[in-house]
């Protein structure tokens, strides 16, 4: 007891020059949502089940990967035929530290996220949540887990109870222990001086204005409350026509809201090593570019090549560890086949 | 040490009245392919990564998934961009007993039928071998594991180390402990009355004389030597148009010898339950419906309905228990995309 108090206050003094925090060692959980083991393992079985798509390819985890970045490496999503999505997967690791979903930020929880790509027709393609649902219905086992995991509820197979399952699932993927968490816990052995130096610098350039607090995402927002920011800032540089920068609107797509043209939610720095290319498009295949680019469009700032490499060895050292996943053993399917030929 | 020589003499005792085996714990290794764990924790990678095939998202384990019958539920496999196979994928559990792969036996060791996906148009897509070692190679994490898992070899990264590494992994893919196990061993409750009946029905009806010896999928043969038999073995019943048993030429297709028409490597009977819809192309829905077919186009016998039944609850207890798998850390991808949009 004595290690964890002394341990605390030792963060605290460490992290009172900046903003920037160690990961949680565990997400924030809604009241109306708790997390129980078999919810998780009910979670765990719908996300990696390829069977909710319509001709039964495509699970969450084919482009919010668990066992690479929580994303697929691609620019865009990729979904059932084949077809290409608007925009890049986001890292699905850490996720539950994010106040709003999606890069337009129009899911409000974890919880409502998990509905859209099931019906989204270039992703998982269903046809309705009525039609996911009779889906799973048709497996014995999950009928069996959902009522497991929401006893008191008359008609446990849902959707919402679904979303809530697999969002119980996203809570438990967090990376904590990464170099700069270690560090900002007292091991002042972490960092290397480099990274040291870009640490400094993401500060004194201004990068954390935004990127601050838990999960590098900003901070004070409470859950359901998007942090947006314009991207890019300011226009005219020339990555706006080289990396494609103004032609996807971003939330003004979701409000139509003038004020919303090409602003974004700050997206996390966790794991940002690991989770190429860039963007929302992805057109941007390296991190010491991406660097190059958001000084620029944010904070009309030419960094030298020495500055672009340190706050990259910085980032570097934002990858945590992942924590170890029993593959579920899914649901199985007898006597039926659920994706009959096309 | 005992207890393993009583457990083998009470198994010999007990299986001496049926040439059906109880599926042995480990599977058979080639002396020029060993397991080490390394080779096959590589091999564990390899088989989850979606981004050894064209656009980043078939892995070995879409068609052949461990999470559930070790297949994918499907009447036939889909590979990239929706493209649909010719036939049903076979489950991967157990296949490290089969003599020869695929439904035509056309790869003579798993080492073989790795190879092949990768690069059929339909499935994996990938131009040649050597763009998915290229691929391979462009993940700094897989080179250091190849060299680790071949110590000797001065250029590790190779498509048969690849395959060798995939076959090593596969045969840890074995379900023990079926219902069906736990009788051969000297458990006699492990069977219900009707599946003992079932048991002794497939023999006198004539089903064992392909289905028997480990795997239920003949006995004696060696490895890389193939169990083809006729199916239908007696055209002219209302299934061959039903169910499109003779479009699909079967072991014809690899050979075009005319002896070959409509042959097939006898398949597993173990977790058939588990691995519906049935035969080469999918089209039979249910075990019983199956059952009803062989019965009649391989020995012109018409079973009862109580005769069904009781083959039916036989071959449910041929269902095993499937080994824990911890999902594997896929090497990480850094300032790169793998996958260009199309």
């Amino acid at each position: 007891m004595k290690f964890v108090q002394m341990t605390l206050v030792l963060s605290v003094i460490l992290s009172s020059a900046s903003a920037m925090e160690a990961l949680p060692k565990a997400a924030p959980v809604p009241a109306d949502n708790l997390q129980t083991p078999i919810k998780i393992e009910l979670g765990k079985a719908l996300y990696f089940d390829p069977r909710l798509s319509k001709d039964g390819t495509v699970s969450c985890n084919s482009c919010h990967n668990v066992m690479a970045g929580g994303e697929d490496g691609r620019p865009v999503g990729v979904g059932i035929m084949g077809q290409r999505g608007g925009r890049g997967s986001p890292t699905v690791w850490n996720a539950a530290f994010h106040t709003v979903q999606f890069w337009d930020g129009r899911a409000a929880s974890l919880e409502e996220q998990a509905k859209g790509p099931l019906t989204n027709p270039v992703e998982m393609g269903m046809e309705s949540h009525d039609a996911v649902m009779e889906r799973v219905k048709r497996l014995p086992g999950y009928v069996a887990m959902f009522k497991r995991a929401f006893p008191k509820d008359k008609e446990p197979v849902t959707i919402d109870n679904l979303a809530k399952a697999i969002a119980s699932f996203e809570r438990t993927l967090i990376t904590p222990d990464s170099p700069f968490d270690l560090y900002k816990r007292g091991n002042k052995k972490a960092l290397s001086a480099a990274a040291l130096r870009g640490m400094k610098l993401v500060d004194e350039v201004g990068c954390t204005a935004c990127h601050t607090g838990v999960n590098f995402a900003g901070e004070g927002f409470k859950m359901g409350e998007g942090n947006y920011q314009p991207f890019p800032q300011i226009t005219g540089s020339k990555f706006d026509k080289q990396y494609d920068l103004l032609s996807d609107k971003g939330r003004y797509e979701v409000t139509k809201n003038k004020e919303d043209i090409n602003k974004w939610r700050v997206p996390t720095w966790q794991n940002v090593a690991i989770t190429a290319p860039y963007f929302q498009n992805g057109k941007v295949k390296t991190l010491d570019e991406a660097v190059r680019v958001m000084a620029k469009t944010q904070l009309d700032a030419d960094l030298t090549e020495d500055q672009v490499k340190d706050i990259v060895e910085f980032l570097n050292a934002l990858t945590g560890k992942f924590p170890k996943i029993t593959a579920p053993q899914l649901p199985l399917l007898v006597n039926d086949t659920l994706t009959p030929e096309k």
